[in-house]
């Protein structure tokens, strides 16, 4: 159960409008790596957790942290939108051609008349499917520590694409989180691992027994640039402990196998 | 440019039809986390790679092999759909309405005649969002190594569906490659470290002074379940070694802003 | 059964071409609350209605108009492609990054060649999912209101990005179908109403006694916006008849609940 | 800013497993007009409203609450997917055959580990193009009354689902509250008429001289259903008070035009 | 413009409800070769010719045909879901696990009480992306014969999927009408070709001599499938009159490039 | 099995950054008609064929061409992306709102970081319901030859936005494959009539006999267009030989059908 107050976290205050950074700033808010995904990818992972305790309460906290991140972008949104005509002035003609238009996401105004919405930079709307709750911590965190990264280097790039102090300090507030939040999930992760709940690989309870020893430890060269078999995961020990790295040129040990005929109901093209 | 041999890495050999376990294992062909995500992603990330040498020789290797790893799944989906008759014989009534009907994708008969196609055990159609090529080789290995995770994750749970032996010999052997895979990305982050190009917080180039000191390290306790604070990552030196974590809980320290009335022209709900 | 007469119900001219406009207005045409929505969503309710009559044959009258609204835009959007090269003339270097090239829509040239398309003003397709035929006309029919409300706002505010007489007279033309079409919606709801087909709550049948009255009535305050308890929502009467409005603080009253550990063959995190 | 507590607004217990209505459960979940969807579609309209009080508090209250009840749908799945085996007893051949394998959303298993995720009843991910926020209050207080409906009429039709005693009261709940949402939204809107903020037809700030008298208050019979033209929409007082709705045959009054020619560089087929 | 009538261009009974037969009847009413498509490529490419005459009359005439069969196949599913029951009888335990509901697509009752909607087999919605009206008469109408072949090769599946002889006719007359428009579509091309209008390679118009003539007419073998040089297109005269097919291995003839390093400011992995 | 190297078939070098161009260069890289469809249709086709020897040799063949035609456009984009700072210099305010940002597509830096992706030139991503393999060669032959249709006017158009000579170039190869490619599809069409594995109409295996006599070789007038009647596919010997074409208005030969009313627990609207 959710409360909500109206002060933010952190002061949000455009010092201008602009719809350029506007259409931008939709990438952070409802794109793939955005705060929209931040937030329903962590309370979904802490609702199915199985586990009750200390990584649950954690995801939780975090979620709704983030909750508050995806409506401080909105009011940052809303406010660059605000008093920047997108329509040409009654009185001008041919103003409805000026290069301002392309600068706009045109939804901005035809659909939403001056606020934002859960969609990307290009105007594509959030998808369930940027999220993932698997059940397993260990593969989720992971995924964790990438989206922060993800989303600090966005926020990163669009540094440059404003001169708003205002957009400037919300900015370097959420660099900040995601910096944190990089090392929360790091220092999770080797939690679980301390804890004894899982290990690499992921997930560590299939029995290894059932893999393949020939095909384990070996990377395999399937494009001719030689210099990938220089690198650490070719070479030296491999992280689990079972053995040394090494390569291998790609090679075929199975069978070109023919399909048998398809059922005659289905009309293909048989033999 | 690519080269194309029949013979596959490992042999795909269906001991019997199975259309019930070929409309799940759709979903490590054409899934989020499915084998034509992980192909797709190293090939894009290799490609864009604008760091040449062993980094970028090395994605394209295996996602060179992961294509492959494509043409092994959809071989054996369509073995699995071989001789299984999806129709009702034509000298029965009623049997359009048999169970085995709610087993099966439709669509694996009414519209590829008995084949595989690149979507998920749901039909739904596998996307280029799946993929992320950030241009930032620090966080792009950290959603492999999560890729490699999940992936894993669901061909052990798949291991678990199906009887058939050859189709679980197929499963152990993309387990393995999944282990080597994961053990693969998480070298390759350590060489990124060691080679001076990047750490965390990823990435490690936009200079920390940007960030606020007030926010960093502390993690906000948004949610009323007290364990949160308990773990590491509350706790002790944060990895960055910029200082000790802390724990606070969520407060405001922005203003509640309202927004400017909108150009009447947007007709909008004014003031 | 369809018949088709190529003279519009409304006359369709544009004096002059403006692709950027084109982009604009294909929001109304495939976008989600654009033509191709109220005439799909008006016509499968009606193909869908159990109940035969005025109701059923009204749905297929104007879902039928609507479709001629549907080509009404489309040639609008044609037009206003004319003549209005998209390309560098071959003579200029440089030209491909002269600003006309943002304002347009890039798809209405490389994929259609100067043609109108069922997706949005971001170029975004039109989809099944944005309509509705619930089976229930009450609830389906305040669907429709919303649709003309939508409708009208977006034709409103491209009525001031455009200066061509003669989209201004479409756009007039639709801002006033869109007027009756919202005056014809409230009426078939009174009109559901006084046949005693169905009421508020919808759906009226369900029987009230299964419903908790603690929860019935009662605004609940989630958020400290302390004027939410000032509105009609919160006080008098409520619209059932059955008692008056109040309002109180959200509490919980249910328990937290842990979850019970997980199949071990998901290889989830388990206690 | 949002804090979250671990207790329930209502409680939440599902007395034993039962994947098949987990996955009809998700309908109002992750569907179009589940909580994801009203949760959304509240808290931005909140988010963007520009006129500060009331209506704006009451959006960001309303919108807080259905948060908890994602919460609460989810908790449920959860527990009717606990100890519910999708998989064959590892003893047991042939078992994956089983009719059970039909019933159930095998993404649940697979891909979630026995968790809940925001798609709908066939897996289709939640989309932010679900919900609106338009900037027109009127407009958008219709769209969450057939919201409001839409949802309460599917959970009606979920309550003859199950036989889940603590389902069905986790489903009454959710029916009381969509009555009071209901009638919430319709008083919202009998206040913004008395407020003067908007009337029939939306927008009314748009002048009404714009419109075509000819094209105002007609029905237009464009099918041969003739019951049509005996509804309320087509005879008596038009509820905007500006005369008398009329019914006429669907005529065409526009031009049947033809397109200029293309520009040759588009290669398209021109006269 | 449109006008409706109430008849049906062939007539449609279902003689027994079959929600297992409704769920797959979808496919060809709302997947992406289903009637949905074929009306809406045919009505996008007539309204977007720019030749006036035969062609676009005949588009306009055929894509009206088509929305006369998206109503014979929704009217269908509709009698199909008829008295079908879809819950537990209210008085029988635990038959909300009967094998009966995996063999529905749960959206027929949850969202659409009974009736159908423009979503395909497996639930997916109809995309505007399915259409294409390119402006280049040739090029669509091969796209029109294969959506014939792929819509008449669907039905004569389903056909074999149900006993009921109202749904066997119906099919019936849906491949008459296949097999009719192919003809169609065919005679089109050969037509466009004697009117001078295109030509193989389309579009013609394009300069020939801008092409690299060292690599026309080479069947370019990348596969170790050794009997692809023996077809037809690696041997003889090639249809366009300019020399005869030869086949050859596939390669490189240009240079592996490295990229330059990317702006600092992306914060990408640069050298 | 695939093998890459790093070579390409044909060289790709840009002259200089153009990130106008490298947007619309995107549709043929990842739009319907892009460089990703066609090697993953062909792919598939050749995965699923079951029939064994020359065109399913064939289709692996070009399938894996293809997939280097994918890398090829992939590294031109990024070429145009190069050195093309699509942000403020950090020392000039005001330049985030520059002509230039209307240009651009924005994820091509704030998520790719100056990287090219699988979505097309309105940045909407590639999806696996772009291709088909349907099992039946005649029927995807023919989607075949229309997809190189559109491919090659898609970069025809596109020959004509850019000035840079290696571009120039690259468009002129891929133009002279497309131009092969469908030759190379009208020859397999022909090879596999001759062979006897299929005919018009497509699928040829389904009984004539059950096809009603009076819809086959009529061309049904659903328009007011007459020039639709004077085509050749109106007049004439049908192409099959089983008779000459005719013409008809259409007409309703079917009941129009009231339907049942629906299950009271579904809550429609009934009798
Ligand atoms: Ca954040
Ligand atoms: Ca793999
Ligand atoms: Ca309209
Ligand atoms: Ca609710
Ligand atoms: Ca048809
Ligand atoms: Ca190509």
């Amino acid at each position: 159960m959710f409360t909500h107050q109206k002060a933010p976290q952190f002061d949000v205050k455009a010092h201008a409008p602009d719809p350029a950074f506007a259409r931008r700033f939709q990438e952070v808010l409802g794109g793939k790596w955005g705060e929209m995904t931040v937030a329903m990818q962590y309370l979904y992972q802490g609702w199915n957790a199985r586990l009750p305790g200390k990584y649950r309460d954690m995801l939780m906290a975090i979620g709704t942290e983030e909750l508050g991140h995806v409506e401080m972008i909105v009011t940052a949104i809303d406010q660059l939108l605000d008093k920047a005509p997108p329509m040409a002035p009654d009185d001008t003609t041919g103003s409805t051609q000026s290069s301002e238009f392309g600068l706009q996401n045109p939804q901005h105004t035809i659909v939403n008349g001056g606020g934002a919405y859960p969609h990307d930079s290009n105007g594509i709307p959030w998808s369930g499917a940027y999220i993932t709750a698997s059940g397993n911590l260990m593969a989720d965190f992971h995924l964790n520590v990438t989206a922060e990264m993800q989303g600090r280097l966005q926020v990163s790039r669009l540094f440059h694409m404003t001169d708003d102090p205002g957009m400037k300090d919300l900015i370097r507030f959420l660099i900040t989180r995601d910096h944190m939040h990089q090392m929360q999930w790091l220092s999770a992760i080797e939690e679980l691992k301390a804890d004894g709940l899982d290990n690499v690989p992921v997930p560590e309870a299939f029995p290894l027994e059932e893999e393949f020893g020939e095909f384990a430890r070996t990377f395999i060269q399937a494009s001719d640039g030689e210099a990938a078999t220089e690198g650490r995961w070719a070479n030296g020990p491999a992280p689990d402990g079972g053995g040394d790295f090494r390569s291998a040129l790609i090679q075929a040990t199975g069978e070109a196998r023919e399909l048998a005929p398809g059922d005659p109901r289905l009309y293909g093209t048989n033999p």
